[in-house]
């Protein structure tokens, strides 16, 4: 699913991908400025009833107002009383934080019977957009052609740093936000909430209904939602949590629909999807696709398959490993429907073609050539210089932090120390930063440390090392194995881990803080082969960064004039940015596909799906209350005639990507009819691409929400501060 | 899939299952000679085109001589030269022992390009049936009903031999078999046929395309068919394999239509089906339900664990197991489904309602009350007695020989010592033919031996008998392990899984062999733990073999009874008898099925599919031949215009289960349009229920199959023998 912004806590090395064939009908995560620019006449047609401004109107109240950033996810709001909706998924770390033995609302779920029972959430905070404006010119004040990439960065670090100084205020988050490579600028200004407080969550069961196994796929039966309340002070500002805080009265907030949808209703959603990378170059696609992907499948394919081996010890083991093992898994799964989608579509073939053709309108014109016909051949180059490194640069800084908090750390020590011995203009300056965080870290580390674990996963990296093919080897850890082969470079590999590992000189907290205390030199005499990898890794370590720098440097002026060709090649008509955290308008429809050859799947999933489903045994447990309620029948206003049941997840074609979990998904006329929480697997990859035929966005019916409030917790109470529209023709029954 | 009649090589103790509301529109596996006896109008209807004596005449040539025994499947005769078509997996041990690293015809498939070529398959005969006759009269002759159930068994028995050994003749092979529990007996006798030689397989990559993750799943892209060839000698008559033998000419061979079929068109089946329980009593139902198929599947679940565990080891070791392990995972599916299927139609309520209203039956009349009364009420008591030894009778005589098959010997000779004790009477008939076996079978037991494996093995199945609730213990074990729990039972259950496998009294094929000519006394004299648990376990086993046996006399004559009281409830109409891989006559539709809420499946399969299921990695691995064939759009003759391309596989609603592997499927005018290969995943207990909606055949299309024949292998050759429908209507093009 898309739980997190960012996948297994990994900060994923994928930057690639693009697709510029003419945008497909319902292509595109818009910026909410630009909504005048898309083709309304045709959106009417389908459903949409909404003039541009309802959408983004910076001089009064517009949907924009009522979609908020909460936590990974978008929340937005129902009532004039700061009432929230968003996924389970997404409230789900509060949930747990909140959770004891004696009240588990994993399980059992949270109800509040009145606001005085709800429950300030640790760590949630609610971010809700006041400003966002154009400062490109602002931003690039003082840049010229002739800079050089350095030059260039520098003075556009130091706009932007002036603009978010002045905007800086308590409880208020200024962004400076680089659109297409840095062809725009925008500045966002968030007021940010830290008083938030959950309302309504549902156990588990329902709110993760289907777990792993149905974790990206169609037909799903998940009843992914959660309420929350967002408290300001008396003035209605952002305020630390206090008991007299009261409910925040939103700008805007969302009508809700029960009148449903059919096939082909339109639809759009809103919300902060969290990064693409769909105008890439040829070059930067080949990487992905041809290096980057498998590097990362067989990665987190030998890293789950460590930890999975270690879960099999005992039950105890099992259970501290299974969040870390689904994360991995999220993401493995992830890569695999992309590799799949690029593999489908031959995405690399037609990227190519797109380029040759960018290529010709650029030598088309001297003028497009004087500006522009630098920018194909120095990207091409760039990324093919980059690419034999790309298995040295994501493993070596990972080596041995990711699988080994404790060898993290010394590694760390080992660092500073080398530091230390440079000039101090060549030193690092996010060192010191870093070495006081770990060092406070260093009481927690060693509680529950699993050591053998993390010399398997050390093992499963040198492993996935020594599988990379000529021209991509890592050569550092050749030389470390000395050229050694087959069951002599495995044994060396797995006594390497073990000194890395358990090297007695980080073996205990007081021996790792004392580390830090010791020279380079004090390191190198103690000739211990753990520490003296640590101290060969270092450099290497940096020369990976610096590269990864230099690249990120010099390609990203050069995307943006790529970027600014291509929109020359269409007559400079309006194009999405690659979203970028920030808000985001796409419409839609409510669709239906094919996933494969002899099977359809329906656009909606019902309530007997729930039951059906039911397996009595997690993730396939559907609580008692929801069997009994669909065997009784109890449907309430929420049944659906044309389903013949009560609605629970529903597909659409609206392009979105992880960041967009716990979206509204409205109506043609801006009710929500649902919460957007998850896309399918046949659709991944769209960080790279929109694919109308394939891509998917799975949300959960606002009928479905508001049953279960009703039916199932009993907290219909919260019906009375919530506007429902007017009911309108044969299928919405009240 | 349905790969052989007895799955993972187990005699599979589910004796239990039915299903007698009346009959579905299209359930049934039919005796041919009772095709009269189904509602032929509604059949005509739908498109059968027939008379009941074109499928089966005793007087003359009809369908059913067409349709042959082959190994564990079904074949057909399909030209008037003894060519014969069949499943690919029912060829496949044929095929890989006639394959050399060198001419690998698993990997590149095999084709004859002439019939000099063709290759005498050895291990395969062919088996024509000749004669099928009704001899319940002469079976019964001399029961009576004031006999014993012990007295009855024994009459039966010499009746049967008398009627079998008047039959017997080189090449050919008599049987009397049990229809519905003894209400009837026929004879079936075949002429075998040893000559069998291979015309045409394909490759792996296409006869077993989708592999393991496809088997049982629908959508389904398999070209699971093989050509062979029955030989006989001049005289038509089966005969060894000669060079001078010639082709066979079969009484009957089908005609080939390429007309397809749409949804809704008739569709018949003719095969050897293996067994079904369709007709079991509620509380035999119970026992399967509740103990027999939970019991199963932690049988597989464990052992597959074991055998998954040892195939880390090394590549070979995974080699070594690989069809070890997917053969249990094969029937471990397989009662997973049906688990399934039987909670979702929630069949142990359904057939105690129905048990209730014959029982109500019964008692409507004194007549049927003094014929039937005592049935069910004996049958109930006799399933409750059995019930608690189910775990017990199940597992101790898979000690140890399920698990290791030099301890499976050391056993069977403690078993003789023992014996030998016993007055003669009392001994064991069979012991001596399974001794002499067994000790011929010694010198290749220890080649490739995996005594840890065994350990592993052996300890799960300790395990499972240490898992089973209150009532169902397996009593001896728990003496064995003398009330300890937990760790410390597991201790002793891994050190004496040890003793068994690694007793130093059988461990080299020499002291295996001594171990025969040791008595019973000697062998307690060597006081080895190991010995000493084959001591204490044989008169277990012999008292679990007894229990079965009589469980079996004593409950067969009363199936029979309750069979007919259901026949009488019904009016005695006819029903058919449960499948016992006799030939069977089923009728159905083209149609696809909803498998689960959201979801539809169409009910064909194209080429399309192939290549878009196609990975280049095993087994989606499609042949670059067929794809070349499908990016050329070379589709010759069979190019369905309704699909838009070469149909692949399709569904239909005929009852068929395990043995009908092979079976032709005909058109309402008695003309191939496909072989049968699999069926699908959510009609699985299908041994114990026919359900219209989710129960589906998976066929190949003829056309995939001529396609591949003559586009990929270029053996249309054989195209000449065969005799082809004339087009009709707009659909067919020749």
């Amino acid at each position: 699913m898309y739980k997190r912004l960012i996948a297994g806590g990994l900060a994923l090395v994928l930057s690639s991908g693009c697709f510029f064939t003419l945008t497909q009908a319902e292509e595109g995560m818009w910026l909410p400025d630009t909504v005048n620019t898309l083709p309304l006449a045709k959106m009417r047609a389908k459903g949409f009833t909404l003039k541009p401004e309802d959408i983004y109107n910076p001089n009064g109240p517009s949907l924009k107002d009522a979609i908020v950033i909460i936590d990974g996810g978008t929340g937005e709001f129902i009532s004039p009383e700061g009432l929230l909706l968003t996924n389970h998924h997404v409230a789900f770390d509060g949930i747990a934080s909140l959770s004891t033995p004696e009240k588990d609302y994993v399980a059992h779920g949270f109800v509040a019977k009145n606001r005085s029972e709800e429950l300030p959430t640790p760590g949630y905070t609610v971010q809700v957009l006041d400003i966002m404006k154009d400062v490109t010119a602002e931003v690039l004040a003082g840049v010229t052609p002739e800079m050089t990439a350095e030059e260039r960065e520098e003075k556009i670090a130091e706009n932007r740093k002036k603009i978010i100084d002045a905007q800086t205020q308590p409880n208020r988050q200024a962004q400076v936000v680089e659109m297409n490579s840095g062809l725009q600028f925008y500045l966002y200004v968030y007021d940010v909430f830290p008083d938030v407080r959950m309302v309504y969550a549902p156990p588990k069961d329902i709110g993760y209904y289907g777990g792993d196994p149905d974790n990206f796929e169609w037909p799903r039966h998940c009843g992914d939602f959660t309420f929350f309340r967002v408290y300001a002070n008396k003035d209605n500002r952002p305020a630390a949590y206090a008991k007299d805080n009261v409910p925040y009265r939103p700008k805007k907030y969302l009508t809700i629909s029960l009148a449903g949808y059919k096939e082909g209703d339109f639809t759009m959603v809103m919300g902060y999807p969290g990064r693409t990378n769909r105008y890439r170059e040829a070059a930067a696609v080949e990487t992905s696709e041809r290096v980057q992907i498998p590097l990362l499948i067989d990665f987190f394919t030998g890293q789950i398959a460590a930890l999975e081996e270690a879960a099999k010890t005992d039950r105890k083991t099992a259970l501290a490993l299974a969040s870390q093992i689904f994360g991995l898994s999220n993401s493995l799964k992830a890569y695999q429907g992309a590799q799949r989608t690029l593999r489908r579509v031959q995405f690399l073939e037609r990227r190519r073609k797109e380029e040759a053709a960018l290529a010709q309108f650029i030598a088309g014109t001297p003028e497009n050539q004087s500006k522009y016909g630098d920018v194909i051949p120095k990207l091409t180059k760039l990324n093919e210089e980059q690419r034999p490194f790309v298995p040295t640069d994501f493993l070596l800084p990972r080596i041995p932090g990711f699988v080994s908090q404790v060898a993290g750390v010394a590694s760390l020590a080992v660092a500073r120390a080398l530091d230390a011995e440079k000039p101090a203009s060549e030193r690092n300056p996010q060192l010191e930063a870093q070495v006081s965080r770990a060092k406070a870290a260093i009481p927690n580390l060693f509680r529950d440390r699993n050591a053998s674990l993390e010399q398997q996963r050390l093992v499963a990296l040198f492993e996935l090392a020594d599988k990379q093919p000529a021209g991509y080897r890592v050569a550092f850890l050749d030389r470390q194995f000395e050229g050694k082969t087959g069951e002599a470079r495995a044994a060396a590999q797995r006594e390497l881990a073990r000194h890395i590992i358990e090297s007695p000189y980080y073996s205990t907290p007081g021996r790792l803080q004392v580390l830090f205390e010791l020279s380079a030199a004090q390191l190198r005499a103690l000739d211990d082969p753990g520490i003296n990898f640590l101290l060969a890794l270092a450099p290497e370590n940096d020369a990976a960064r610096k590269r990864t720098e230099r690249f990120n440097t010099e390609v990203t002026p050069l995307r943006a004039r790529y970027i600014a060709a291509l929109a020359a090649s269409r007559g400079n008509q309006s194009f999405y940015p690659d979203a970028n955290r920030t808000l985001r308008f796409t419409y839609g429809e409510v669709k239906g596909y094919t996933p494969k050859d002899g099977a359809t799947y329906r656009y909606y999933t019902t309530l007997f799906g729930v039951v059906e489903k039911d397996r009595g045994v997690e993730p396939f447990a559907a609580p008692q209350a929801v069997i009994d309620l669909y065997r009784r029948k109890d449907h309430g206003r929420y049944f659906e005639p044309r389903f013949g049941d009560v609605p629970v997840n529903f597909l659409s074609t609206n392009d979105i990507i992880g960041g967009n979990s716990g979206s509204p998904i409205l109506n043609g006329r801006g009710e929500i009819i649902g919460v957007v929480f998850d896309g399918n697997f046949e659709g991944l990859g769209n960080d790279f691409l929109y694919d109308y035929d394939s891509q998917r966005t799975i949300s959960v019916d606002i009928r479905y929400v508001l049953f279960l409030t009703e039916k199932m917790a009993g907290a219909d109470y919260l019906f009375k501060e919530m506007t429902f529209a007017p009911a309108s023709g044969a299928a919405t029954r009240r």
